[in-house]
């Protein structure tokens, strides 16, 4: 379980201030700084953020004046019931027609998650004076900061998950297969209310040389590295936790890319800060990979944000324009994938606070973990 | 179980030819009739069905001399070894950056899956040479004709659900929550090593007003409709059925309403054929539920090819500008909703063949199924 300390974000009011009404306004503060009209949301996790619809269809336009909910006449019901501080409006006959009709003047959308097709549609149904301008990725960084009704959330899910590895040792590992194991935790999140947030990876021995294996046939022996990616979506909130456990006596590269790696991660996790760039936190801990000579061997990030979806922003890694802020939830996971050999990945999810890690939400010790 | 008959699609060679190998050669004959240098498929679902690969990230460049399978360090082990009949490639660095470089001449690319903002980015870093042409649906066109080992996939995806509405009836449906209900058949698709293909439905009297009900709290009554509509997805395909059960006797409204969207459903089965338009098969059924004097009450189209997706093409509704094929796999289901009162929706699952449906794979009988 993760130790409490003093809350970097705040309960009531400030930007991790709850509550769909609080979103709504942030949402038209930051439409009104980009110098737009009003703002058309179509991702529904977007939507579900800011609205607290859970339906398959709708659109948001929030904008000075004006915060609409749009969807069609199968969720008529569902929005009355759902959709907390905004309008509701049912739209009818084609979707994107009539979503055009409702914009007006200078109108960002989701650039990034608009394909170009339906892109073009909304501009040819929508009036002369329409002007739609790229705007991807606004909802996301109000999504980033998450208040405290979400980090519990995101605890629970990251508890639940925990709970999980200790079964997996408890049961024991050796003589299963990678499928098996996998099919008992998933299996496990369900009875519990949850679903899996991404399906689990179970890599033993040589398959642990691929970053993301899917489990296999593979039965798990004795004296080996097994690593085990898994995270638990609860309640709308996802987590994500790695570790990898030995069973029995591991050979000398086993040991030493494990230690190499926690190593690794333990400087990682003491470079997060608020007001850090994402690519120092990558770097601290991809430097000891590097002195270690497996450089080449760490092919991938060094994490990502974990909320409603486990993959947001910000992103960690050699190549991100992010800088870590108070209320971010983010994972750090530096591995060494050996092809032929064998790899490993260690992953914690940790609350970004001002001075440091508020609060890490993985409970479960990295002190090489046996499993026999 | 559904009963056998000739079938209409080929086992071996025409169009509906299986293997990957037959795929790739039936699109770059698409690629070459549409005027383009190649096709860049970007939608996972697409590649799947191209090449087998069933990882998370992945692109397909079909040309008449090069047929290019890309993905990235993590998935060059799971690539070498699932990908048929296609050379694979793994991009190092950025990913759109990398597939920008491996572009040449008019290229065409998925506009209806790509985002605006993936596709200026891809554009932005392909070489001057390169045109972007939009050709969303070529890989979806091939996937609308199945092929005798996928029809076989739907045909036990469809058994599979069969099944549990057998069960369902043999447990009964009076006292039980309707999310209960739901919970039930979705654990015991996972025991038969499917999913759902979607949340399932089940709508009790005044909630089978809502055609996309969500299973809630409402403990299931005597006497009511109850329209449950579930599919599961079983190796990969797809099914989808509905079926409303009466718990009891009914008022003579629910007996109406039901004995009007069965005659109407019948109709559209009895429209079904290669070659006739989208439109009129759903104008066959919905003709019948305005003479009834309930048009105001189907607001849907009355079907959809169900495959890999259990939403694909073709659609079936006042709209569409779609014409059945033979080897298409539909739904027909229309429904009648009235809200504060009840509602019914009545679904089969069907292969279209030359001269009228060949296969239905929905085999539980319509005669107003009780449940109590």
């Amino acid at each position: 379980m993760p130790s409490g300390s003093a809350p970097a974000v705040a309960e009531n009011g400030g930007p991790g201030a709850g509550g769909h009404a609080g979103r709504a306004e942030r949402l038209r503060e930051a439409v009104a700084a980009a110098g737009l009209d009003s703002l058309l949301v179509t991702d529904l996790t977007n939507i579900r953020y800011l609205t607290g619809f859970g339906g398959t269809n709708g659109a948001c336009i929030a904008g000075p004046e004006e915060l609409i909910f749009l969807s069609d006449f199968r969720y008529a019901d569902r929005a009355a019931e759902e959709v907390e501080g905004w309008e509701v409006e049912i739209i009818g006959g084609e979707w994107l027609v009539g979503l055009a009709g409702r914009l007006d003047g200078r109108v960002g959308f989701e650039d990034d998650r608009l394909t170009v097709r339906d892109a073009a549609k909304l501009a040819g149904a929508a009036s002369e004076g329409v002007e739609l301008i790229e705007a991807g990725g606004r909802v996301e960084a109000l999504r980033r900061i998450k208040d405290r009704s979400e980090i519990e959330a995101i605890a629970a899910s990251s508890a639940l998950t925990d709970g999980l590895y200790l079964e997996l040792v408890e049961r024991g590992l050796i003589g299963r297969t990678e499928a098996e194991v996998a099919g008992f935790v998933v299996a496990r999140m369900r009875e519990e209310g949850a679903e899996p947030s991404f399906p689990p990876i179970v890599a033993s021995g040589p398959n642990g040389a691929s970053p993301h294996a899917e489990p296999g046939t593979r039965e798990i022996s004795a004296n080996e590295l097994v690593t085990i990616d898994m995270g638990a979506e609860l309640d709308g909130y996802c987590s994500d936790c790695t570790r990898a456990f030995a069973t029995g006596e591991l050979d000398v590269f086993a040991s030493e890319i494990y230690e190499v790696t926690l190593n690794a991660q333990e400087a990682g996790l003491a470079a997060v800060a608020a007001g850090r760039e994402a690519v120092e936190v990558d770097r601290a801990a991809r430097e000891l990979i590097e002195a270690a000579g497996y450089g080449d061997f760490f092919g991938h990030g060094l994490g990502h944000g974990v909320g409603m979806e486990v993959h947001e922003s910000p992103r960690l890694g050699p190549r991100s324009n992010d800088v870590l802020m108070a209320g971010d939830v983010v994972t750090i996971e530096p591995g060494i994938y050996v092809s032929g050999r064998t790899g490993v990945r260690i992953e914690d999810l940790v609350v970004v606070g001002e001075t440091g890690i508020e609060r890490n939400l993985s409970s479960i010790s990295k002190k090489l973990n046996r499993a026999a």
